[in-house]
């Protein structure tokens, strides 16, 4: 009962990785939006495996239907629903390993919670589950744009120790993060990163990263008090992308560190209103949004799928070695960009439809 | 309509800082638990301020009163209503700064969401807020101590720049915790965060710091696939927290560095089923609990309220001095201890009753 | 965990009949309204007990606090809590009866369901549950009025056996409906219908009846589609209030014996748009409001404590004879005027805000 | 954002008349459970139009898919996805009157609600979005009947002004009631039913009706409090249906008549407990379900679309004649047997669910 997220722009996913396919629900779609596949398609295709020698060489297409709530290329109000056909079905890869939970993976959860799990990969927990997150995503980026001419834009800001420098928050540009197979806009530490990932991968094992994202435009007013703050949606948003372990926004851990004094954001006069000298609040004050960019970072861990040998238990505790066949990412944060900017989109939306109710028509 | 959490184990808050009071309804207790105000007291005492020289020295008797759902110390199944009302109120300190935003602070975010905010403190983001979720916590903890033996405990791991060293997750309890006034449970490092806090406050200054919390006997299960993991409602929770800047589980950022041949916690037998030799993941896989140990942590920023004068705008855009008089903390992460366990309580209340759900009876 | 109603102007509620009190977090009203005590307590006035000889004797003040929301008699759009405390505690006529179920009570179903019960009196089966729907109905209403000049007018359209005629839905108002205390506005009719009330309740005896209700000033475009129709959320308000039985809207079950071509409302211009002619589908069209006025029915069945000596069986299954001694109302009808009209409030409050959503700003 | 329904047995739906199809997710369905297709396809066979000449003569084989959730005929405890492509796709039909709202159709109040609607057919508001309850429905029912032995059989009891008689409650069984083409298993009954449709079809006009359903061993405890009554929540899932006008349970309107000693279901031993002699209550006491036989009634009005020519307004006010062509139903109740029987199992499941919660494990 969890595989649902937004209150008004409200999205609903299903699909484990073998079953026929993934899709999505989008309910709460504001009515006569233009909406194409094509919409759609370009962030499933920057998050699609294959895309590179840094993601895993599995290849999937990966292509998105339109099955309701669109009418010649218009929305009609009404449940936008998204499918993409599961094609690449290897289950064979998995089959060994199903008598031993992978270590750090799901297998052994799923099985506490629900007594049963898919059989062959890694059911809800597979990484497919994102595109869902993606499609969906697509719709509410589309909703921000065409009404407010929001921008947001994630990148790498770290591969395993490898970190970014000098990404311009104001400016950054996806046309830019995509110039490196890596999602880094710095081009000196995309090239670093890509080494990072190369030796991992040659080492049989892998890395984590970071992923930063900013989105520009947000009007204040987004975030609701107390328990639905803007900055908490974003992080149970992130925190609920797989492999994810950790959510800062603004000054984030380092602003502990810092005085009142030094932290603060002063207000000064923009245009006819206020904005802020400084953004350590990461363009949000008590939970609702300032008019600054929002900006926010984003920890995943290391793949837990590696080549190399891993001394575990099987389900009944018995000393076993894994070792992994299937084909898998050395490092998964080039392809969670789109993931991340998905999942912010969709915070957004429905901020921003919740915040609407305010307003008299 | 953001100030209810929770699905099952749900709350609703109500209360500015400066109305008749504030308080909550926890709708979703089961029945027949034993409960009185003295279970909830006793969180609401360690969060009340005034309690050492190290908090804000303004004094709140803050009495809890159940009003409803609970008859000769059991709970009926019903809404437990739960109210404290506000005494202390001294409007005449804000009256002044009412024309001016306070920098990092939630005047100006709810002037503009709403077009009116409380005249005389925060509002609905004032510190006052948060009585409401301790109390609501103290009945989820009893119920989840009661039911499943499972122990939450709270500490300050950074106050400033002073980091603590050496908390033993399995064994830390809040009577070590409470042995200092500033929470943290390593004693040197606790004089050093007390002689932190005091400098700030000799300068009219603040600081923020790190919270760190231990949920101890989780079940396996607990959690929901996609977007509700369990990483993901903590996430939430903490970053609804006021003044929170930054959330991780297990390895956290510092993992997003490791590879996954270091990272991963492989499986070894554990009685009669199976544990996990070490625990980067922080208890949780795939979003759901894996029986071992829940630890996270929490950022706090520096208090937004400093007796320096600080150069801003007025709500007009002028530019002007401020300087804060009210009553403030030079430190909130003390206080801000039932507050982290409060809320994870709440997360792991409504887990736990919605996994019942998937059991025959 | 079922004591809240509405998805975005939403009310949480608590109390049972002999704790503290009994009350209501409003939490989604827009900001900036206009709102006393007084606009909730004229709604509670007319709902309260010993009003007149044709209620029960009770006498209960039921005085209304605002506890939060409100600021110089503004709303803040923050959670808006009402309170009232229960005075006249009499646990003492209840007593006898605890080890005996009241046939048609909720005595059974609330100890099969939860494993305990409020030992005196009904606990939220009470009927002063109700209390804290016409609280927060009355916010719903003038938010109602305030905006869109809605009128809500309810009244009694059968006693018993005696039905009402000639009440016109265009032009009836509450004025005409309290110029009886049966709250009938044909006046023949509430004199027949008062006549029967206190037949029964010198038989000690109960009737039951039927609430009429209208809503006029409806904007086009309330409810949504699938399965939270205008109707269906009608349907389930007014099926939540103590003693209802049935619910129809518009034509209702007469009109299932229509045939098409008289049923049908054919369209015709008015104003600048269309309206209809007839109103047989009660002002809601696919589960949408169609602009003419909402009208519906709720049947009452008879209340369940009566004086007469009923032979049932105790929680152990002997047989006994059962005589209640409490005072209880013998027909229930007229006070749930202002009940049914502050459900009606809430649903409509609800859709309102939900369809600002679909507008730009 | 309303195609959502159920708290913890929670469907979402999707799918207009003319789009690629309809479907549902079911989130919440508990893990290992036997599902196929066939379980499901046996109740949309039973919905679909096409079946006899008493309904439309359109033919749409409505074959169902499980696109997830399910593996090896067991299901995971993830969602469940149900999709029906539209095959019998004639826009044609609809396309002359696209500029004429249908008298009593939802095509004026979706234009007023979203600004736009569907060109052809119905769009959200089309008989084919039952497809998706009946679908989700079914796994519901599966459910209910593997764990309780729950069986849930509605049926016609009136047409028109025809009415059934004699209907056991306690052994009207599917087989009985599908002996008939009308659906009504009352012999005699069900041919008169017969003769009112075809004469109106004959007529080119329409007829509509009354469904009961019945659900036996229904557990006591079902249903919550206050706001979700069972009854509450049954009101709301049968007004949702489209066409439908009045709901009602156990003795219903006419119970509004009677005096409280008639009305009044006296306790008696049954078995191990209680049972009530007779049951007006229509086995819900308080909102809670008594473990008496639950059993309502729908009332449906004749079916909008008619052949006979009406006098009506098209969009921009002016007098129009309209002359339906579409192939139509003259009488919708023997179809909206398994929608009725769908949406009870709906609620039924997520009622159990809900109360599991209530339970230690």
């Amino acid at each position: 009962m969890s595989s649902k997220f937004g209150k008004i722009f409200s999205v609903s996913t299903f699909g484990e990785s073998h079953c026929r396919g993934v899709g999505a629900i989008v309910d709460g779609c504001p009515p006569r939006m233009p909406l194409t596949e094509a919409d759609i398609q370009k962030q499933l295709d920057r998050r699609k495996p294959g895309q590179s020698r840094f993601s895993t060489e599995r290849k999937e297409e990966d292509r998105v239907s339109i099955l309701s709530g669109v009418e010649k290329g218009l929305t009609l109000g009404t449940p936008v629903a998204l499918f993409v056909p599961n094609k690449d079905q290897r289950p064979g890869d998995y089959q060994k390993m199903s008598g031993i939970p992978r270590p750090s993976h799901a297998d052994y959860t799923y099985q506490m919670k629900y007594g049963i799990r898919a059989a062959s990969g890694g059911g809800r927990a597979s990484a497919r589950e994102s595109i869902a997150r993606v499609a969906a995503g697509a719709v509410a980026e589309k909703f921000l744009k065409e009404n407010y001419g929001m921008e947001i834009v994630a990148w790498v800001s770290a591969a395993g120790s490898v970190d970014a420098y000098g990404t311009d928050t104001e400016t950054v540009s996806r046309e830019q993060v995509d110039q490196s197979p890596v999602r880094c806009p710095h081009p000196e530490s995309a090239v670093q990163m890509e080494q990072a990932i190369l030796r991992a991968k040659e080492a049989k094992d892998s890395i984590g990263g970071i992923v930063s994202c900013v989105c520009r435009n947000v009007p204040p007013g987004l975030g609701e008090p107390v328990f639905d703050k803007l900055e908490a949606k974003l992080a149970q948003a992130m925190l609920s992308i797989p492999a994810t372990k950790g959510f800062e926004i603004g000054s984030g851990f380092a602003g502990s560190r810092m005085y009142g004094s030094e932290h603060n954001d002063p207000f000064v006069r923009k245009g006819d209103g206020l904005g802020t000298k400084g953004n350590r609040s990461g363009g949000v004050q008590g939970g609702i949004s300032n008019g600054e960019t929002v900006f926010f970072r984003v920890a995943f861990k290391p793949v837990a799928t590696i080549g190399l040998p891993q001394k575990t238990a099987d389900f009944e505790g018995n000393e076993v070695i894994l070792e992994a066949k299937g084909r898998h990412d050395p490092c998964v944060v080039p392809r969670a960009v789109p993931i991340v900017e998905g999942m912010a989109a969709l915070v957004l939306a429905d901020f921003v439809l919740r915040q609407r109710r305010m307003m008299k028509p």
